[in-house]
């Protein structure tokens, strides 16, 4: 027996179905925003995630998976789609032949080597979007707007916007400098991913979850007293529009989130259950100034955030967000005897290539176990041929549901079921909504 | 500037709607089939390909993207979907406690590293599927059936399916034997692969392209000549199927494919153009009855195939099968001055929440430019809003088409939308052919 590989997880049968129904979902609701899909590869060179991430961040640093191929080049497994998506819209020049924005939605998996635990896989899948050549807040609000939508669609009810802004690059330079002023005299007493965040990467220890550091953290200096006069507007404008349409949010000036590439809004999409639990993050983003730049694009700002689509399933399923319809087949085909099999065989054949989803014994089991296996698919109808029927070319259709049976010829088949299955098409019809 | 990975390529914009249109499709299919989605990670520990792949298989000594990860296992990309698919099915218990035949497929990407030539990508995308716990000559048929339709309706117009048996254990041994006694003579003669074949995978050369060794292979011994009984009946009961129902074949006695585990019938789908040309084939599989153990299942048979996506959308441009229609987005809105943008963007968010696909100007542009990219966005109406709407609360609402224009109040807006795209909801209805 061959083990799957620590941290990775396989989604097969009904699990697959809810993975399928929620990404589409997003891809969806991405597409009513005006965003087109981008698919990039799996393996970048390693240099594009050094010099996007931040070799500063926990991801480059620590989580990487990263080997030199067969020609000695060293490719890394994607982290993040962010930086792929972006290099693509640079190698590919939408930036010299689209119209600004460009406007990306991305699904796939990424791959981080961390500790396994609860619902954290090495290998994940995202849902995201970027939106590049951003000149209006108004921008901001749409990606905001897109991820809490999505979330709603999905049928999560207490969902509330955590928002920061880090401002413009002279914000961030003037609050690091006083950041390092007021932690140089706490930095000794505080844990030691602090003392390396201190060095790498100020912004984080204000994320720190440690207790004694918490309290060090709520007198230092805020990043509000550091805004520019624009970034201040810009700001004002995204929180005036979600308070005129009812959004509800929160502002949280400890909320830097992983990345070095942020700058401007940030934000998280924060759910409490039914049962009032507080299930923290689904997921989030932000505006970043120096990505595009950084990537080979011109000096161009964007906006972009991303879900993990293991936690949203993760979380739908243990707050029943799911609707529990068992998935079910149109026809189950019993041969009566395998000298029919050949003549049902024809005939789920037949039915498929119209449209039907259609199963068939082919087992040669006795009629009692083919209906316990109709049922344990979710057959909708059971269709029975046996010696007579083979010879008259008729079959003997059964609703599994009412238990009704009737006998019908070969010839008038399809019409009967079309005639079935268009009554009740608007029920089957999920699509439109 | 960032290089992408040698040998992989981004799928964006319109690329990315026809790769998702064909997965869509195949996907579709196979749930007529009765398959059920399977998703399984992309790396998998690196001895499961060398066992189920067989360690004498071009992929496994040349092609494999192989690492040790920190923990200092080896890991693969895996090169195929098939192993992995089985290995979940034996992980997950689904031989214990799941009806037979288990009818998986997947579609995902895979990874080899080949030599980058014109179509060949070392990362690709594979639609395959598997049928494991196979009793009857049936389920071959319903494999070979499922990928035959699926072309059809893709729009493949000239499928030819080619054919073979590679017979069951016995037959395989004393075909290899006869064979190593013909080859033993011309060896020395052949070219470099075949003798390397000749040592490690015999029945391999008869694939060989080179002139000479085809000349050779001409009077080699042929399989048919050592089946079973059984085998040949099999075998027989696939063709009669074929021939009763029309589907064109060929019997290629020479057909092997690649992979050590396939036993009795193998096929390929091979397509010519409508102008006459020939591609070649466009995907095949085969009969296994060594696999499902080999990965720690029962001693259990199964059939499977896997089609490539960038040959599928490589060959449906080539050969005009993509229908031309530009996506369209529904409506792009306008704003005439910047303090029209709020109520603008407000607009858009309650239309994209009410279902309708919406585009936006926030890059305060004039009327002009803003309807030039209303044209490119392939926009089917304009609202504009310039002052006098915003304080009346009303909009002008373009027919982009007809370039008819009526002035709507706001709250009739989505019930005049909602009948206007009522109306043509049948053209637009793709979903439900």
């Amino acid at each position: 027996m061959f083990n799957i590989v620590k941290g990775t997880h396989d989604v097969i049968l009904n699990e697959a179905t809810k993975y399928t129904y929620v990404e589409n979902l997003l891809e969806r609701v991405a597409e009513t925003y005006g965003f087109k899909e981008f698919r990039t590869p799996i393996m970048e060179y390693s240099e594009l995630f050094l010099r996007s991430t931040g070799e500063s961040s926990d991801i480059v640093r620590k989580e990487m998976y990263t080997f030199q191929d067969k020609g000695d080049r060293s490719i890394t497994l994607r982290p993040e789609i962010t930086a792929g998506t972006i290099r693509s819209m640079v190698n590919e020049k939408l930036f010299a032949n689209q119209d600004y924005p460009i406007k990306a939605y991305y699904v796939g998996p990424n791959f981080r080597y961390e500790r396994p635990q609860q619902g954290r896989y090495r290998q994940f899948n995202q849902f995201g979007i970027e939106c590049v050549g951003v000149t209006s807040p108004f921008r901001d609000i749409e990606a905001i707007m897109l991820g809490y939508n999505a979330l709603k669609l999905l049928g999560f009810k207490n969902i509330t916007l955590q928002i920061n802004s880090l401002g413009d690059k002279q914000t961030r330079e003037d609050y690091q400098k006083a950041l390092r002023e007021y932690y140089s005299k706490y930095v000794d007493e505080m844990c030691d991913d602090c003392k390396e965040r201190f060095n790498i990467n100020i912004l984080r220890i204000l994320d720190c979850k440690v207790e004694h550091d918490i309290e060090i953290n709520k007198n230092s200096p805020k990043i509000e007293d550091y805004y520019s006069g624009e970034a201040r507007r810009d700001f004002e404008i995204i929180k005036d529009f979600l308070t005129d349409n009812g959004i509800p949010f929160e502002i949280n000036s400890n909320l830097v989130r992983g990345l070095d590439y942020y700058s401007g809004v940030v934000f998280e999409y924060r759910y409490t259950s039914s049962q009032g639990k507080d299930y923290g993050a689904l997921g989030g983003g932000g505006h970043y100034n120096n990505l595009v730049k950084e990537i080979g694009g011109p000096d161009i700002e964007g906006v972009g955030f991303a879900f993990g689509i293991e936690r949203l399933v993760k979380l739908m399923e243990d707050d029943s967000l799911f609707n529990n319809e068992e998935e079910t087949i149109d026809l189950y085909i019993m041969p009566i005897g395998m000298q029919n099999q050949k003549i049902c065989f024809e005939l789920a054949t037949f039915l498929r290539n119209n449209g039907y989803s259609v199963d068939i014994c082919l087992e040669n089991k006795a009629i009692g176990p083919m209906f316990k296996k109709a049922e344990r698919r979710n057959a909708l109808y059971a269709i029975l041929i046996g010696d007579d029927e083979a010879k008259n070319k008729t079959l003997n259709l059964k609703n599994l549901t009412s238990q009704e049976q009737i006998t019908v010829k070969f010839d008038d088949l399809l019409t009967i079921l079309d005639d079935m299955f268009g009554e009740c098409e608007d029920e089957h019809d999920h699509h439109h909504e």
